[in-house]
C-alpha cells in the first residue's frame, strides 16, 4: 500500500480528489477500483490520465466526477500557447474529449459547461490569466462540493443520537464527493463530535459499493462499521440494532419521491414496518422540480452480467435471465426527513421541498 | 458437460441422488459444487466417496443429505463378511465415520440412526439378508422423501394461479431433496399441469443458492426463471410482478414462527406491505413442537469470510467486521399459509398446526 505523500491518513477527512500545487501542479485522486484491498493514489498530470480515471471508474460518484472533469479541463489546456481564439478552440476540443469518458454522467457535463462558460466570460486575451481563472474555478467546484457535504453533515448530525445504530446503503460517502459525502457526512460529524455510532453497511449488490467503499472509508475514519449482505437488513432491524437509516439519492422528484441505488426502496419499507426513521441526504442540486413524481423518473437497466459475473466468478446459469435495475423509487411517504445543505426537510412534501429550495 | 448415461435431462424430474442397480450397484448424485457452470454426476461406489460428497457440499439440503447417508451406509457394509456381530460392529464403525462428515446436519444422524435400527431389528444372522434389508431401507428413505415432495407439490399448486409471478429465496428445490423439493414442488406441479408461471429467484447472498441452484434447476425443467439480487425483491413487488412468495423452512416452532435462510424475514415483511401472499412449504418433519416460538430457535452465525470472500474475490476490507447469520425468524403472523405433505395450514396458528400434524 503506497501512502499518499501529502495526506495524513489518520486525522484528515478523506480527500477523494484534489489539485496539488499551482498551475504546474497535478491532480491526485484515489483509485477506487483497487479498494478495499489496496489504497493507492493516482497522480494525473495530463487530461488523458483524468479521462482514463473517469472511464475506468477510478473516480466515481456524481460530485467527484464533476470535480475530476473540471480539473481535467485545466490539465488539458495549461500548456496551450497562442491567442485567445486558439486557446478557446483547444478548450472546446479538450472538453469534448473529456465528455466522451462517461456519456451518461450529468455532473460531468455540468462541470465542463461551467468551466467553458468561465473561460468565455473572461474578457482578457492573456491566456495565462484565463488558465489561472480556470484553475480557480476547478478548485471552487471542489470547495463548494466539500462545503455542501459539511453543511449536510452539520444539519444531519442533529438527527443522530449518541449510541445510534445506523444502516446505510451503497456509497454516498467521501469517495463519491470531494470530501465527507452526503449520507455519510452526518455520521462523520457525529463521530467527530464524540458521539458513539455503530454503522451497518449493506454490501449493495451487484457492484458492492457498500462493502468495498463505504466500509473502507468509515473504518479508515475510525467509525465502527459492520458489513452485512443486503438481505440481512430486516434481521438487524428486527433485533433492535438499527435506530435510523440514512441513504443518498440520485434524483428527487418535486413531490419528494426518491430515485436511488436499487435496494433503497426495500429498506424504506422495512424501516417503516419497524418504525425506524428513514432519512435521505442529498444536495439541493439532486432535486429535479421539473419531474412531478417518481413514476416519471426513468430507471436505467444495466447489463445482466453485473448479476451473473459480478465477482469474476459465474454465479447464475448462462441462459437464465438476470434482472438488473440500477435504481428504484422510494415514495415520499416513506421518507421521514431529507437532509440538504440548506437544512432539514420534514415532513417531506411538495410544499416543504419547494420552501427549502426557494 | 457430461450427460448422465441414465437420466433423461429434458423430461424427467431432477434426480439429485439415487441408487443405480442392485446391491452391487452404485450411488449417483449431482455434484452441486460445479453448478451452475457444469452439470456433472458423481458415481459413488464406496462410503468414502459419499463422505467426501457430503463434506464438500456436492450434496446439500437436509433431505438429500439424509438419503446420501443412508445409501452411504449400504456402500460401507455391502462387502462385509462374517457373522452378525461382526457385521453390526462394522455397521457401527461405518455409521460413526459417516456422521463425522457434517456434524451439524440433523438429517444425517436421523438417517444413519434409522439404518442402524433396521439392521438391529432384523433378527436374521444372514448378513446378505441384512444387507438387502438395508438397501431397501435406503431406497425407502429416498422414495418417502420424493413422495413427500410430490404431496407438497400437489397441495401447493392449488395456490398458484395461471400466469402467476412467484418469488422464491435460496434453494428449497429438487437439489435439496430426492426430487422436486419443497418450495419449488408446487411450481413444478403447476408447470406440469400447463399453467404459465414466471419465477423470480433471489440470488441469496452469501452462498448464492438461488442463482446457482434454483435458477439452474427451474431453467432445466423449462420453467421461466429470472435471477435477481436480494435487494431487488421490493422493487419487483412494487412493480406488480409478484403474485405470491414461496420459501422453504429450516425449522418451524409450535406457534408457526419460521426459521429459514437469512433474508426470508425481510421478504415476509415486504410481501405483507405489498399485500402479497407469503407461503412456507415444508414437510411435517420440519415442525419442532417442542420449541414454543421463534425466539427459542438458536441462530447459527457463520464465518465472516462467507461475506468478505464470498466469490473468490475480496469484497470487504480485512479489518472490518462482517455480519453473517445463517437464518432469520419470520413471525407466524406474516405467513399466509403453510404447505405440508399433509395439506395446507391456514391460517397459521398453534391450533391449526397441531391439528394438521396430529
Amino acid at each position: 500500500m503506497r501512502k499518499c505523500h501529502i495526506m495524513t491518513l489518520d486525522a484528515q477527512p478523506l480527500q477523494t480528489i484534489r489539485w496539488c500545487g499551482e498551475l504546474d501542479g497535478y491532480v491526485e485522486l484515489i483509485d477506487q477500483t483497487l479498494l478495499p484491498v489496496e489504497f493507492k493514489m493516482i497522480e494525473c498530470r495530463d487530461v488523458e490520465c483524468i479521462w482514463n480515471a473517469i472511464k475506468r471508474l477510478s473516480v466515481r460518484g456524481a460530485p467527484a466526477i464533476g470535480v475530476a472533469a473540471a480539473m481535467g479541463v485545466v490539465l488539458g489546456v495549461r500548456n496551450v500557447d497562442g491567442d485567445r481564439a486558439m486557446f478557446l478552440a483547444k478548450l472546446k476540443e479538450v472538453s469534448e474529449y473529456l465528455a466522451s469518458s462517461r456519456p451518461t454522467a450529468v455532473n460531468l457535463f455540468w462541470a465542463i459547461d461551467r468551466m467553458n462558460r468561465v473561460a468565455n466570460e473572461t474578457s482578457t486575451s492573456d491566456c495565462a490569466a484565463i488558465k489561472e481563472r480556470l484553475l480557480q474555478e476547478a478548485k471552487a467546484i471542489r470547495d463548494e462540493d466539500a462545503a455542501m457535504c459539511r453543511a449536510i453533515g452539520k444539519f444531519g448530525s442533529a438527527l443522530i443520537p449518541d449510541g445510534a445504530g445506523i444502516l446505510t446503503h451503497c456509497n454516498a460517502g467521501g469517495l463519491a464527493t470531494a470530501e465527507f459525502g452526503t449520507a455519510l457526512a452526518p455520521i462523520y460529524v457525529a463521530h467527530a463530535e464524540g458521539r458513539t455510532v455503530k454503522v451497518y453497511a449493506d454490501e449493495t449488490r451487484p457492484l458492492l459499493q457498500g462493502s468495498r467503499l463505504t466500509a473502507w472509508e468509515l473504518d479508515r475514519a475510525g467509525v465502527d462499521v459492520t458489513v452485512l449482505c443486503d438481505n440481512m437488513a430486516a434481521s438487524v432491524m428486527q433485533q433492535g440494532l438499527i435506530d435510523l437509516v440514512i441513504t443518498g439519492a440520485d434524483r428527487i422528484a418535486a413531490n419528494g419521491d426518491v430515485a436511488n441505488k436499487i435496494g433503497t426502496y426495500g429498506l424504506a419499507v422495512l424501516a417503516n414496518a419497524h418504525q425506524i426513521p428513514f432519512y435521505v441526504a442529498a444536495p439541493s442540486s439532486t432535486f429535479d422540480l421539473d419531474t412531478p413524481c417518481g413514476a416519471d423518473i426513468p430507471i436505467e437497466m444495466r447489463s445482466e452480467d453485473e448479476v451473473r459475473h459480478g465477482f469474476g466468478l459465474q454465479t447464475a446459469p448462462d441462459n437464465v435471465k438476470c434482472h438488473c435495475p440500477a435504481f428504484d423509487v422510494t415514495p415520499a411517504r416513506l421518507v421521514t426527513a431529507m437532509i440538504t445543505e440548506r437544512g432539514i426537510i420534514k415532513p417531506v412534501s411538495q410544499e416543504t421541498i419547494a420552501k427549502t429550495l426557494a
